[in-house]
């Protein structure tokens, strides 16, 4: 396992805004903030979700949609750059009225209401190649 | 998105009691310590679960329970204030011993055990009613 | 709730091992820097999975595996010290293409990648076993 050993840095409490990308305004926030490196968590819900699952054969991405309310049970990332931009990788657990749950790797969704804490890092992670998985990962 | 930056305050790793109701137990925590505003994540088992999805259109919890043992995988939450008391808003994700999960906001469940990290921050974290989703959100 | 209030010590961002064991790799971790207590949480894929399901009637852990990918949406968990090791308690929650999800208690998986946060505190946490529950609990 490779590491960084890292220094704390700014905190922030947010609450998304109603009708946004979830993905999309933390990454806004990022930027507005300057945060090149960051862990996060939060909770809320959504009136619709598009996840990506990473196909590790194909290496290829597969969206899948829905279209529909869903609780955030939690959704969980970090935030880096990626290709010359702030990246916020956020994976969502969602959950119905019934309990019921689908999950994984988010692309967008239409936030209803959401509750995040963010720890930023006195460090700057860029995302990079990498050959084996072909994902964009961390040179630790 | 809306938010605040806020100071790290005091930290604890806590053990959730048997037999106690999961958030309550969370409340009387923040009660006896004097927390104002925290976030927490953790995991453990429960013995039963009531979880209350918020219908987006009719505007109304709808509760769901299972009586049953449960993993909690994990718990996510935060601590503020709502209505004048404090309020462990908590979200889990649950599991059967077929791997199967239901999750959600949770109302309250029978813990079997419970590990949990909690972070106060140096902030008053109040709940307002918002007229958009017609829940009670920060106004941060 | 028995609790403790910690001061946090080292932050860690880590990446994981494609190949290598999720859990193992953590435990490794942890034994390489000297670390008696933490909690971390993490986003990432697996090739496989084998969860441990806990009976708390049987007081018995009872298996599962799934031998396919799986992502990883997130896993939570932390480290103490369990009969003389270094031990991370892990939970996971697994998706598929379509989606579904899978959770519990994570045994062992092979990482296809991750990305960890680690917060160290500056204490020692030892599990003992508990009458009641038949698990290894922090006397806290």
């Amino acid at each position: 396992m490779d590491y960084l050993e890292v220094e704390g840095a700014r905190e922030y409490v947010a609450r998304l805004d109603h009708g946004a990308d979830w993905r999309g305004q933390i990454e806004a926030f990022a930027d507005d903030e300057g945060i090149d490196a960051a862990f996060f968590y939060g909770l809320g819900a959504v009136q619709d979700a598009r996840l990506m699952f990473y196909d590790q054969d194909d290496q290829e991405y597969e969206p899948i949609e829905f279209d529909e309310p869903l609780e955030v049970v939690p959704a969980v990332g970090n935030v880096s750059w990626l290709e010359g931009e702030r990246f916020a990788h956020t994976h969502v657990t969602l959950s119905r009225a019934d309990g019921s749950v689908v999950a994984g790797h988010l692309d967008s969704a239409t936030t209803f209401a959401g509750e995040l804490y963010v720890r930023e890092f006195d460090a700057k992670l860029e995302r990079a190649h990498d050959e084996t998985t072909d994902l964009d990962l961390w040179p630790l």
